[in-house]
């Protein structure tokens, strides 16, 4: 049987080992081990000898670091002066924007990600969501595109942080409002669109959660005042995810925890399937079988969420954790005014970034990287928890945990190489695709 | 070697035995093990054996049901119209009504107690804490008194609850202050007083906590307003508590979690000796010595803190719950109007109470066994972790688990026997200092 899976490329490709590293797997870090890949996937060895009397053409010696998966970032509004929901000037202009920032992304160790769209006008979407349709990563391409995660304009007036109130709609007719909202790309389910952060008190929008779902397209709730009993409401409809944990959603009240409180649910039905549902931990209300509670995405920048609130919703729910930068435009560049869905953002020195003349924030300036390195500290978890929260957890949530987040056999050789020896986790070599990325 | 602690008894009271019992010994239900207790305390069979050669002299059948240690409430104002803030009336009146709670609250399994006396004015204060003076049990006597716990007045104007605050007061002048407002009784320490709640933020009181913490008074932090920030220096001067989590303190804001924030401290100073603390979890700052962060009382009553709240909270930090009734005189009487403080409180049917035409709750009307039965549904734990959140924990946190809440040779014989055939945690049997209680 041949260990690769596009048979008309079938030993065709070079093959590379890794040696002496310090491999990510299954939960642990496994020393001793190789690592084989061919044509931008990770390939099985053994079959490799038996079936194809083939040995390595290419030898990568790893000196003793840590070999994880690539890290991916399911929420990220753009950097580098770009913002993914500005649809300023040609299709060309727009498709270079994005070129560049997913190039950019490679440097942290990201090598996959959503791009994400503020709540935007039909036009908007209708001009850019075609860009951010998913397609392949490369070294000199960039990172993979995995679908775009449009955020609103289903969300609430009163959770708006900086989203364009204008724009805002409810869903009395159902998913036709969606398809108005968006356009055609929609249709295209999880190719072009595969997140959607959405606001499930708002009328209509709880009851078309089935239909968004129905298309490969994952619902996340965020930008929204619900309460305990709307959120559970919707995670029982669908939704999966909670968008930015604690950021512009009802502030936790102890006698009505609002979207929060899904962290603490213990009566929500146990997912038939494990596919796009957190693994079970010791805190899930069935210890066997998949986690019904969602996934969160949280901004570990120490400026969106507090330490110790990372912590307590870490261990609430451990295996729901996904590390986002929600970065926008000023990622990358020094402190200035920046846009983010056409709107100004001050960004100061310490890069926490506002809403130009208040005191609402508007996204972060970090890294994928640096939020591995925030939460682990945090949260105090070990190396292998805290990689996990930006590589397994956020591809279970999209569903593409054959392909990504895993160093599995058949999947993408995405890998990043991290130098832990200092203490800190130092991104210090990084594969997309099979491919090594020049790092500046 | 005797067995026997108090060795002019030795060998002289009658020796009694449980068999059939399901023991709750070593965070573990243990079965075809027997309990022995002899003159109020449990003794070791094998010393009782080889050197006494003597055997039991009353066998009790348990009947295969759970026998778990007597039930702690940390925190409760009173029962059966009577509350411990009310001084009318003569010595002997009072007494008489501490002696009916004490035995009322054998009826629930609580077999030892902290009498709670919310803030009231110093004359209260020298009237009623002779009387709540710590004291053994018995069954005709009633629960012991571990020492009364003062709830203010050094507490929050914003976070006053039920509170009196015209008895509010802060601290410039350190424990003199406190002396002045509790009179002679606090310098007895923990005979007198075992818990004081207080606002850290308050003007000298903060300073204050390691003169308290001298005189063996644990410090519990509620009624307060304080940050995240000043949390964590209240802990690291002393304290080791916090009062019914969630309720009378900021709400948790995920950028300054306050008092509620301490449950995810990852830096606070690990303590040199393990008494007094909660025990490590997988969720402790370091997994294999006692953990930093302090207990925290929580009203499992399903109306003061949503079950999902009360999940969070328990598996931020499960080693550090204690489960409290903050019950008032009007536990165990229909709905109507009862006093707290001098204050009235207006009880509904559902047993909600609240500062009368107000929407502030106003302690509970739960028992400690209810309390029991409603964390185990609310967070989907075990039962032995149920049960310790009511016996060992709330020792620990008395630094009292030499003598409460285990069953371990040389502690009080106090029992509950638990019927959980039907699926509920229903209490079948009472003993206390190691005699039979008529249940009702």
């Amino acid at each position: 049987m041949c260990p690769i899976q596009d048979n008309n490329k079938c030993c065709s490709g070079p093959i590379t080992k890794i040696i002496n590293a310090r491999l990510l797997k299954n939960h642990e870090i496994v020393e001793g081990s190789y690592l084989w890949f061919q044509n931008g996937k990770i390939i099985d060895p053994q079959s490799l000898f038996f079936d194809h009397l083939r040995d390595a053409d290419e030898i990568i010696d790893a000196k003793g670091l840590l070999v994880v998966p690539g890290f991916i970032d399911t929420q990220i509004n753009g950097a580098y002066g770009i913002d993914f929901a500005d649809y300023e000037g040609s299709d060309e202009k727009i498709q270079a924007d994005i070129n560049k920032v997913a190039k950019g992304l490679l440097q942290y160790g990201c090598t996959s990600f959503c791009p994400t769209v503020v709540s935007s006008e039909p036009a908007v979407y209708k001009k850019v969501l075609p860009h951010l349709n998913a397609r392949k990563g490369s070294a000199t391409g960039g990172a993979e595109i995995l679908g775009a995660h449009i955020e609103g304009p289903f969300i609430s007036v009163e959770k708006k942080g900086a989203h364009k109130q204008s724009v805002f709609r409810t869903a009395e007719n159902g998913i036709q409002d969606f398809d108005e909202a968006y356009g055609e790309e929609l249709k295209k389910g999880n190719k072009a669109v595969s997140i959607m952060t959405l606001a499930p008190e708002l009328n209509g929008v709880n009851d078309t959660i089935p239909d968004i779902v129905a298309r490969g397209i994952k619902v996340a709730l965020g930008h929204t005042s619900c309460r305990i009993a709307e959120a559970e409401q919707a995670v029982v409809k669908g939704a999966t995810s909670i968008t930015h944990l604690f950021n512009a959603m009802q502030a936790f009240h102890h006698r009505d925890p609002g979207l929060i409180g899904v962290l603490g649910a213990a009566d929500l039905p146990i997912p038939e399937s494990p596919k796009g549902h957190p693994e079970p931990s010791d805190t899930s209300p069935c210890r066997t079988k998949p986690d019904p509670r969602p996934f969160y995405g949280i901004i570990c920048d120490g400026v969106h969420v507090h330490p110790n609130s990372v912590r307590m919703a870490y261990y609430s729910h451990p295996t729901g954790a996904v590390l986002v930068t929600d970065a926008l435009s000023a990622m990358g560049l020094p402190a200035g005014t920046y846009s983010l869905g056409g709107r100004d953002v001050a960004v100061d020195h310490n890069g926490a970034a506002y809403v130009k003349g208040t005191s609402t924030l508007a996204g972060s300036t970090i890294t994928i990287d640096e939020c591995i390195r925030n939460f682990q500290k945090f949260t105090n978890c070990t190396v292998v928890e805290a990689v996990e929260a930006a590589t397994l957890h956020p591809a279970e949530l999209l569903g593409i945990s054959d392909r990504k987040g895993t160093l599995n056999v058949g999947g993408d050789a995405d890998f990043v190489f991290l130098d832990d020896f200092t203490g800190e986790l130092k991104v210090d070599r990084v594969y997309v695709a099979g491919e090594q990325v020049k790092l500046n």
